[in-house]
């Protein structure tokens, strides 16, 4: 079984699992609590949260606070740093900020969407005349789900905030922590990442942020995570995290996987029939994804046919059954026209993907459209 | 090493790891995406979903929407339920209700509190008063964390229900689900629960709700759980906590292992001396908690001493070191006088802990209290 659908979610690390079960077992306790036992584990936790935060930038400046999945991280910066006057926001976000923003909006605050280019990525000098004086929070994805198109959120973050210092920035960076090789600048105040997108477990994400930024809680109750998320820490889905981003951070590998990740894409998108297959993700983005469209074909007849012959891929965003029900708002914004959108496929890649299954999975992929087009032609 | 501080959190079953373990690796899909391998899952899920409801309530009439803790659901149910006009609550709640309603007061909502008694439980009566056509939630604790007092929540909701039927009732159940055998009446709108506080993991809980309640979501997103909380699902972490919740239930375990705590319960309190220890716990009280007060010393230091001599035990509510380093506002609440406040312990209990556990841990603790009045006297 070849499995192209990483962006959705990936196999935990052996490694990984290990780790968690010491977690799971042996050590059980509470970190919260005051006898040496429950101590430990709560420096323990500290220290996985500061080297969370060690890959992508200071940890003197910024901090973890840890979340149950990206889309609380998400919710989190959106309730809370979004409060006043409008948000500035993409056509591109996932739907944990769209529709976050959404719910922002009947609550009163103002919500204007930047448009994309043909790519995903965040037209910026649009997005910039949205910013004004009344801005609370800019919130830009860091690579598209759906896309793999990236957006230089700390350039991006400089200039929104030359043109209001007092504008939060948050970035959605889901699909870009444990991937790209990148640093927060002291622009950007708030950044999502997600535990199981990169070889941890489900149930696990954080908001990374500026230690300085003052920011209200979202969860509230026992006063967990400095007071900015309570509930019980979930020690192993927290101590998975850290080793997953390690295995993808420590000693170059992040600059390792990209290039051997591009590799498998460039295959892929080398092999596919251009006659059969338009290319959507832009030259530029993240080699992680791959997102075309088969003309004339659905996309979900597509998945289902490649699942009988081993080959695991993505429609569109695939977090939810529901929202791929219907057209994305993603590829619309990006201008895919009519006779596209039904045929939308995302083939998300892992850092122990290989060029081999690339070939496999054309080959598989040309056969199953040309096979379905001959079926309904 | 005796473990007396499973309400704060339990150690997972072996079977239930075991469950886990399926989950985390070989079937590790996105139990959202469209091909068959995440289907087949989604399909689990549900079954999961509809079991954890069944040991508590008829299936056809509530449902559960999985969170990823009992804190998580108890400010879904504050926080979505109790919009308008005012809240009514106990002084018994645990801070995950306590904090929200606080933030709702913040946000413009009236917050009235029903005073308790000696025991911990809530004063139905002064709590009716406070219930008028303006109240949008009541919520009630089901047994009290820091005491063990139950109160009985469908006698309570129905009073409510009488007075306002518009009013949304809702309960937090994380120290009663797997604990106590009972059944909600349909009086009851809303139940919290958590799955590390029976042997499953930490990082799940649910909110169940009637199916015909309409609410909104509190994490937005994707559209899991029904629309009602967004974010892939964390699949070993629910399938772990219905194997946890049916083995807490099925056969009526429940009945038996409420029964064989009461002993283990029974013969520590028995064996504690009185010229030592006060008891805060009402005798009706769960089994599962036995909350005294150690007359003229420090709760943290007995904590620590009984840690050294192989005994955890936790102090009033141990959910958060913060919260622990002031006086309970729980036990102030129940009346505790200040000479006893600083020397409160919880002891709380698993199904797997023993009648000579608790005889071993009574010998410790009268020694260390005697031990530390003889240093300090």
């Amino acid at each position: 079984m070849i499995y192209f659908d990483n962006a959705a979610t990936t196999r935990p690390e052996e490694a990984v699992l290990a780790r968690a079960q010491r977690y799971l077992g042996e050590q059980f306790y509470n970190p919260s609590a005051l006898y040496a036992e429950g101590y430990a584990l709560h420096r323990e936790l500290e220290a996985a949260r500061r080297e969370l935060v060690s890959f992508i930038a200071d940890e003197d400046e910024y901090c973890a606070v840890v979340s149950s999945c990206g889309t609380e991280a998400d919710n989190h910066a959106v309730f809370c740093g979004g409060r006043r006057g409008n948000v500035v926001t993409t056509m591109g976000e996932h739907a944990a900020v769209y529709e976050a923003v959404q719910e922002a909006a009947r609550r009163g605050v103002e919500v204007r969407f930047a448009p994309l280019d043909g790519g995903g990525a965040v037209n910026v000098e649009e997005l910039l005349k949205l910013v004004d004086d009344k801005t609370s929070l800019v919130s830009v994805i860091h690579v598209n789900n759906e896309t793999g198109a990236i957006n230089d959120i700390n350039a991006v973050a400089a200039k929104v905030k030359a043109k209001n210092p007092r504008a939060l920035f948050h970035s959605d960076g889901v699909q870009a922590y444990g991937k790209l090789p990148f640093r927060l600048s002291g622009n950007v105040d708030m950044y999502s990442a997600s535990a199981h997108k990169i070889g941890g477990l489900k149930g696990t994400g954080m908001l990374v942020k500026r230690k300085k930024l003052v920011l209200q809680p979202f969860i509230r109750g026992g006063g967990q995570e400095g007071g900015l998320r309570s509930g019980t820490e979930n020690v192993f889905g927290i101590a998975a995290f850290a080793l997953a981003a390690r295995m993808r951070y420590s000693d170059g590998a992040a600059e390792k996987n990209y290039a051997a990740v591009r590799r498998v894409q460039q295959k892929l998108w080398g092999l596919l029939d251009k006659e059969l297959f338009v290319r959507i993700s832009p030259e530029n983005g993240s080699p992680y994804i791959l997102t075309v469209a088969a003309k004339g074909v659905r996309g979900e007849t597509i998945l289902h046919m490649c699942d009988d012959r081993g080959l695991i891929v993505g429609t569109g965003s695939a977090c939810s059954s529901n929202a791929a029900k219907k057209h994305s708002r993603v590829m619309q914004a990006c201008g895919v026209g009519p006779e596209l959108l039904d045929g939308v496929l995302r083939m998300s890649f892992n850092i122990h993907n290989t060029e081999d299954e690339a070939e496999r999975a054309a080959a598989i992929l040309n056969d199953v459209v040309r096979t379905d087009r001959e079926l309904t032609d």
